[in-house]
């Protein structure tokens, strides 16, 4: 985002106002405070500079609005905006923008925008002009599929305050002896279960569960009010189901809190963490240079950041001149899957998206400084398209901060062989480290993606938040009978923290060295020997396999024998002749679905029984579970793409990789969780000619910025000081 | 360490005089050097005090030595010493002990001495009085078996000064043209293939190999001296086998260096990492307190760091009381097994065993402050006996530090679930972490123990320093045929790094809140949904199966379906009546040995073939490939202990660990080796009512520090502080 665009943009104050829920949305009393994006003044000056991958600016969304409603393509109304995102700009354009040093050539720049109007799902594209800020619609399409189109918030504001109108629901809490005052309410999108009546299919509905809040605890999802569903018809707005099955007590509040009130408080950030000489980075508008990194972080309502263009400067061997190699042309997290493993009436549907169904830009809260990450980080802003089209503000949304002082080693070595000396070289590791946390509702997710000197690109997601509970009658385990599944742990009384999945899909369109590329597994294996005199028997050897197509690529990290996966540049070799080559290291979280294949959850999400496949790259195959995730059918999805079995050897590819945890809760993980963390590094594997810590490829850079004479430059500054 | 003995120790500087060289030695010129340990005078004062888990003062070690030259048990002579260590004390004793404070009972002190003399291993046990330094010889009795003890530093050192002075091996240096004087040699295992001449098997043997040193480089690992191969026979201390196979060139010096000068430097170790109010921990001898954890950090010249009595104290709900509750009786590295995966004369046989036939503590060289760890870290000394027995300072062995401010969270959640408020809880991440290096040879292994405010201790091993190559013709890929196993990757000219692995085999004595466990398996198990009336067709829930045997727990992390394992009480519930019990969670590293399983070093190391194992408590069960691992023929290790199939459940149980990673190198690795890191988390797991770190079972050591107005203790205060 262009700094001087957004000191002239009314934003909201506080961020209450752009408050919103996911998954588990109680925003009763909500109502009022619905988001209203102010207009931004047009005369908020050109943005030409912008790098074609940027956000969109409030004054680019605004013009996009109005493109959307004076089009005649679209007449009905209302018209509500569900999604507005880049379209991608042509893929050998932007490479040739981005060698040319970031200039030269115009790169057009187009919005898709998704939109409700009539009972339809309308996909548009609109052209943008960055000089005029002006738009126009280029062109238009009714989705005819299966699936809807993310949830605004503001609808799931508005279904969350129909509960208390409705004379069974106030009867259902008068039951149970709760105040209705004190009753929040969420949205829960409806999965698809099949089904013989195909008109249901076609109403988008949701189903809204209620919790007991009040002013005992801040967690209200340890409080639910079990048994008690309702259905909501998005379109129509209105109640259109309701059911009070059974019921349970409703957990008490007590011991449910998580604020420090009271409590011992958390630890001093202390002294660590601060800079003593300023940052050892660079932001310029949404390009990071750190080291010998330079990539681009750019911002997605539905997939939170996106990194693009990552590449290194390498000092290359060779005449010592230093040249841009690609690494990542983009890599983002394209979905999130949830599925919950408790068949009852109230729980069998919770299988969430938390991308396509609910958005992981919408629901990136500010990060703390000094607490989110640590003093000395960067923050960036971000905006996004509300309901009515208008930009709205997310303030402190992504964090850039450097990794150092940990204790963490890049590399170290003592040799105690020379006679009279002991040479001992600890090189201490630093990196830089790009986040966002997503709050999906009860859950938060600490999304990293981490630099490094050492070539590396580590990506970890970290878990924490509140459990999703369950009420129960139980109040101690042995009254719970043998024969019985709880489906969960009872973590207090009257509250059972049910199984659950998280599955976080990345889209990594790595460009190793170029855009041609292939996958090549490095299978350990067991081999006899017969071939020499010595009495050794056997060792294994590495059986090298390339995949030719989508089915090759597609692998269980579980099963089979140990291999390396790597993605090589078969057009770039080493000095010695190796091919470049990044590999894709597992670091822990590896577990993928075991749901039946034929079960509705699993068709929706079938990419998530294999950690890793590969696609060819293909513009339209963004979102694993498909464009329209919400009541999707798995017609359209990552499993299908990647089931045509197309050629990836030696063509533009993109890999898969899921984080995948089963989460079996423990008492400890109550009131909240302890964080867990897994993902990947993707890392050098014979793309630089040696150590490239070593050899200046990646000075360090406190270092850099000493010798350079560098200053850290605010972030969001003028594109023209880039 | 009692700080007082240590004051009055006649220790040696520079660090080098103590120099030694496990794998890959060579310590040509070292000789004159060769270890002469300072007698402790015996004013040093009493050593009552001392916890009776603390590694001996050097006045016992020098007790211990007087009484084994002293015992008429041993009349042999020279006798050398390959071993002094700690004989475990009486658990039941020791925990008393620990229950009581640290006070009242007496717990007797003995050593266990293995001693060669008279071509014979001696076993000896050793009564040590730490009222009057004075000790005695209890009992002996002489190793019938296979395999030899831990080579000695000095008897390495000697065999490396032998070639020089052999005529053939002149005459194959000459003929390389390289200078003598730039000849370093370095002692290899001859491990255990077999054979038919059991005369063989009881000699005492070694090879040594040998690489090109000189000004060029600090990496004489780059230039071996590939195809020639010495034999020494070590109580011979002669010659006895000469091979000069094949001739290739000595890859070059240039690039292999990795030493800072004229490079960029490292990293500046910046401000980070400073507490701003002292240290949060507290070290009494070898006792650490931290936030709620208490534990003794011992020392092992086999082992390395010893972890014992690890507790926590928990602020139970009952009452508020805080109490006690044990987690970890001990837990140290029992062996780290490296094989590599060329069948070629010169190295079929390096399957090395690190611990058992180098020692781990003997090979732990001073870490560096600032660097190896970060400032405002503490620092623990070691002493072992040397061949002759008498004391040698190991200095700043063991680092202690709290790893803060590093950008880590705890747990947070951001909750805007609530009308009119957004509420945001952040917990940074502080945790206390336990340092000790291995360099190996020419490979260098971070080993960090790790404690956690949620209760976690989480257990790292990071792979760095240098690679073991080949010399071969080759110059570039193109050259090695295809039908050609090169067995490695060609990293540079002339030089091949050679597949191999790492095993880092954890001996981990788990007493979770009490000494009789049991190991359970919670394994994801698909079931049909054919209970409930919803359309969900599928959901996992949990098999919980208690292992009955050794048999039931030994666990292939790569195979079957996903489980949670645990270690629990049965006989200790929480408040809603699930067992106490820890997590170990893999965390990357998970490689298993896949060597056949009839090859001799798998046989020597065939625990490496299942990663988990759990065996009954048995106090002369500490060493996984048995403790003769020289020329061990693999009849007396975990594997075999294993294999009885004892009882394991509600029982004094012991967890072994296996951190594994298949390597195969890539050029990034040469010439020195970007981290790799992998291991476990032992994370409680209902162990707590709920999380601790909310509710004060584990105040912030930060805070508590403040509070209590602690100030840190200085290392290795005198106990009567304490």
């Amino acid at each position: 985002m262009d700094g001087r665009s957004a000191s002239s943009f009314h934003s909201f104050q506080p961020r209450l106002a752009t408050s919103r829920w996911p998954a588990r949305m109680p925003l009763l009393a909500m109502l009022p405070l619905i988001l209203v994006a102010a207009l931004l003044s047009f005369a908020a000056g050109p943005v030409a500079c912008a790098h074609p991958l940027d956000p969109f600016s409030p004054a680019e969304l605004t013009a996009i609005r109005a493109a959307v409603l004076a089009s005649p393509l679209v007449p009905a109304r209302p018209l509500t905006f569900h999604y507005v995102g880049l379209d991608d700009p042509d893929k050998p354009a932007l490479i040739s923008y981005a060698n040319n040093n970031n200039a030269s050539a115009i790169i057009p720049r187009r919005a898709l925008v998704i939109a409700r109007a009539g009972g339809e799902s309308h996909e548009l594209l609109v052209s943008v002009s960055g000089f005029s800020s002006s738009a126009s619609v280029i062109s238009h399409a009714v989705h005819r599929g299966a699936g809807f189109p993310t949830l605004t918030l503001e609808e799931q504001f508005a279904a969350v305050a129909l509960p208390p109108r409705h004379p069974p629901f106030v009867e259902s809490v008068r039951a149970r002896g709760v105040d209705m005052d004190d009753v929040l309410c969420a949205v829960f999108p409806v999965g698809w279960f099949g089904g013989d009546d195909p008109s249901v299919r076609q109403r988008r509905v949701v189903k809204l569960l209620c919790f007991v809040a009040g002013a005992d605890t801040a967690n209200f999802y340890a409080r639910p009010i079990e048994g008690v569903t309702l259905v909501v018809d998005l379109d129509r707005m209105a109640i259109v189901g309701y059911r009070d099955r059974v019921e349970y007590p409703v957990p008490k509040a007590e011991g449910t809190d998580y604020r420090w009130a009271g409590h011992v408080g958390p630890p001093a950030p202390g002294a660590v963490g601060q800079q003593p000489e300023g940052r050892g980075f660079r932001i310029d508008g949404h390009l990071v240079r750190w080291a010998d990194w330079e990539f681009h972080v750019g911002f997605d309502m539905r997939a939170g950041t996106v990194i693009s263009l990552a590449s290194i400067h390498d000092a290359a061997l060779q005449g010592g001149t230093r040249r841009r190699r690609p690494v990542l042309y983009r890599g983002f997290v394209s979905e999130v899957f949830v599925p919950y493993m408790d068949p009852a009436e109230e729980w069998y549907y919770r299988t969430f998206l938390d991308a396509g169904e609910y958005g992981l830009g919408l629901w990136a809260f500010p990060l703390q400084p000094g607490a989110d990450c640590p003093h000395g980080a960067a923050y960036l802003d971000g905006y996004y398209a509300g309901q009515d089209g208008m930009p709205v503000q997310n303030k402190n949304m992504i964090c850039v901060f450097e990794r150092r002082g940990a204790g963490d080693v890049a590399w170290r070595h003592t040799e105690a062989g020379f006679p009279n000396r002991l040479i001992t070289e600890v090189w201490p590791d630093v990196s830089l480290v790009v986040r966002m946390v997503v709050s999906a509702g009860n859950y938060d997710y600490i999304l990293d993606w981490e630099f490094k000197t050492s070539g590396s690109i580590k990506v970890t997601v970290s878990l924490t938040g509140l459990l999703e509970v369950k009420g129960t009658g139980y109040t101690h385990k042995d009254q719970i009978p043998p024969s019985e599944d709880a489906h969960g742990t009872l973590v207090a009384e009257n509250t059972i923290a049910v199984y659950h999945d998280h599955f976080v899909t990345y889209h990594l369109d790595l460009d190793v060295d170029g855009t041609r590329n292939s996958f090549v597994k490095n299978t350990i294996t067991t081999t006899k020997n017969n071939g020499t005199t010595t009495p050794r028997k056997s060792y294994w050897t590495v059986r090298r396999e390339v995949a030719e197509t989508e089915t090759d690529a597609q692998i269980d990290l579980n099963a089979g024998a140990p291999a390396d996966l790597l993605v090589v540049n078969p057009g770039k070799r080493t000095r010695m002749g190796n091919e470049a080559g990044y590999r894709v290291i597992p670091d822990g979280a590896t577990a993928a679905s075991v749901m039946a294949d034929d079960d509705f959850p699993q068709r929706r999400a079938s990419y998530c029984k294999k950690q890793v496949r590969v696609t060819p790259y293909n513009k339209s195959e963004k979102w694993a579970p498909g464009v329209y995730a919400d009541q999707s059918t798995g017609d359209d999805g990552l499993g299908v793409w990647s089931g045509r079995d197309r050629s990836v050897r030696d063509e533009d590819i993109v890999l898969w990789y899921t984080v995948g945890v089963h989460h079996i809760p423990y008492q400890e993980d109550f009131p909240v969780m302890p964080t867990v963390s897994g993902g990947f590094e993707l890392r050098p594997a014979n793309f630089f000619d040696r150590n490239p810590l070593l050899l200046g490829a990646s000075p360090p850079p406190a270092t850099t910025s000493r010798r350079r004479g560098q200053q850290a430059a605010p972030v969001n500054c003028s594109c023209t000081g880039g």
